[in-house]
């Protein structure tokens, strides 16, 4: 059945008050320069945070958490174990977790790598345009974390890449587009200050995993932590006067947005 | 001599100016999540930082440094033994160190390690009380950083865990309760959005530790610090609009927070 | 030519507009406190940042990336060979590359590390007093990343090490001085702020690796990136109520600084 944005914005509504009502404590792999931020949007948000990422332990706490992110933004050799190791027990756990490749495409080390975890199972794979292409194995990726690509461009790549996989895809971008190979919806809202802070999109991939803890219909999951996200990004751009105060109102507004915003502003098509 | 909460009011405040006029460095052995804001809250507080946390030089340093934390979040291979050769150093130094057993309980490499530290007498160990019954031996430990326990819940084992290492240990919750095993203390101060930040527990160890470098009574160093670091909070938090724009009020809050201020609203019973 | 204190302000204005337009890609290599703000401070700059900082990536990447930053704040033994690779790959791709020697002095790692990097022809080499003194070999270094030596006193190991590396030398201090060993400028910008927040130094580095980026004389490539820091930093300073709000409002100001308004605050001489 195809989920009309309709019916996908009702659920973004209520899969708010149930990432709030559930806390889930999402562990995070993720790269040394958005660790802060993004445990600071997950508590905003009414989440929980754990970073555990070393070998020995990882694996231990993805068999326990609701959820779990791994970024590939500085892999170190540590980090490229232990992703392995709570990859694992995911799977045995039935936990739901999201592959975000940063920067793949030529970079030597995370390119493999994120290649061998796409073919683990992703819950949901979030990337920029050139991100997608790559991790698909269809072009030869992003300049750093910036997205060389249209998001239109890498349509075909997501749409193949989730039928591949079994993944959600989401594209992030000026519009966000979400695919898990058959239904695609975009997600229009935002704001353009989101790239000129770091890990305007890392942390976007934890509340994904935030949000995939609260229900199995992972498509709907991942359009709702776009749209939640996305809309409280807004709503601090209106009051921000640069990168920085709208980084601390983004944090003030993913706290305090709730459904009827959402209901009111959300832009599904 | 029991100390009367007065007496320890009293302390706090002095101890308070003694921390801006001299400085002490304090050298952080701590997670990635949390780096940052904890040196930023010890600058803002008038105290230097230094995360020197690598082998070969975690031990020198300790052994010049005013005071040390030791943090367990995500303690890579490098941390671990830079931990150990931290500690041994600020023995022979003299060095105040303080412990925080973050997420200790079943995590297989934390764990034991917090075992280790605990028995190599810290100066100071802080805790939410699951971290502190853990730490202690007495309990499986919490889920991730959150406490599962109360903090009244905790005090027995934060007895014992005094009187067998010869630590102050210091409980976080609504209500903290610090203790040296006979004489405890409890401060009402705070505010629940320190809960929805990261490293609102870890950066209070690092104060914790800049206070111990000022006075060799460190039941009292460490009340002083969780009255200033509380009383500062509750001041943030009564301007504040939710989590972002409390942590930048709660380091300007840190650097204007005075003993006046803490005299008039710390509540210490 | 000796560049007069005019030529090198006019040259400001113009390098800020051509680092808007150019969006430098800075590889950062540098220390876990500081890896975000310095993120952000380049990008709300409007240049790109990227801390590709693994053996294995750093060489490749730094061969195409616009500059690097070397930092030594917690030098890794996986950051320490990035480091080696990076700086190989930079020379061999004419990438600009600066040198930030943080409390190198007495700890017996990064000390001998930042020795053999600076004989490896760093573009640009920017520390405190006393980290200039040390790199240079002229002094037994500072108290962790604080200045225990005046910019003044600095000065002729500046001299001595532009001259001998061939790098231009920044000291950072109240008042900034650039040398190549021949002309030496002051800048007589900044705040106390900061150096209340982790990171004023070594972000400053990176935005001194973005300006080389974009033109070929880094003598005023260097002065240039330090009176946009600088003033930026005044600009915050103004509206800031302590240093949790200075650094929010210095991000904002980093975006929004102009070269009028560099025309109108810097102080050259």
């Amino acid at each position: 059945m195809t989920r009309t944005p309709e019916d996908l914005l009702d659920f973004a509504c209520s899969a708010l008050d149930e990432v709030r009502a559930q806390a889930p404590l999402v562990q995070c792999i993720t790269n040394s320069v958005v660790t802060g931020f993004t445990a600071n949007a997950l508590l905003a948000l009414g989440a929980s945070a754990a970073m555990v990422d070393i070998p020995g332990e990882a694996g231990p706490f993805a068999g326990a958490a609701s959820g779990l992110l791994v970024n590939l933004g500085t892999p170190t050799g540590e980090q490229r174990e232990a992703m392995r190791e709570a990859v694992e027990a995911a799977h045995v756990a039935g936990t739901p977790w999201v592959l975000d490749p940063v920067a793949v495409g030529s970079l030597p080390v995370r390119t493999p790598l994120s290649h061998v975890l796409r073919d683990l199972r992703p819950t949901v794979v979030r990337g920029n345009a050139s991100e997608i292409i790559a991790v698909t194995g269809d072009g030869a990726g992003g300049r750093g974390v910036d997205a060389a690509d249209g998001v239109d461009a890498a349509i075909p790549s997501a749409r193949g890449l989730a039928k591949r996989t079994g993944a959600v895809v989401a594209v992030s971008g000026p519009v966000d587009v979400v695919t898990d190979g058959r239904d695609l919806v975009r997600v229009s809202n935002g704001d353009a200050l989101l790239t000129r802070i770091t890990g305007g999109g890392c942390a976007l991939g934890a509340v994904m995993a935030a949000f995939a803890a609260v229900d199995d219909d992972r498509f709907a999951t991942t359009v709702a932590a776009i749209a939640v996200y996305t809309v409280a990004a807004e709503l601090a751009a209106e009051r921000a006067a640069g990168p920085g105060s709208f980084q601390v109102a983004f944090l003030d507004e993913l706290a305090a947005v709730d459904a009827s915003t959402i209901r009111a502003r959300a832009v599904l098509s």
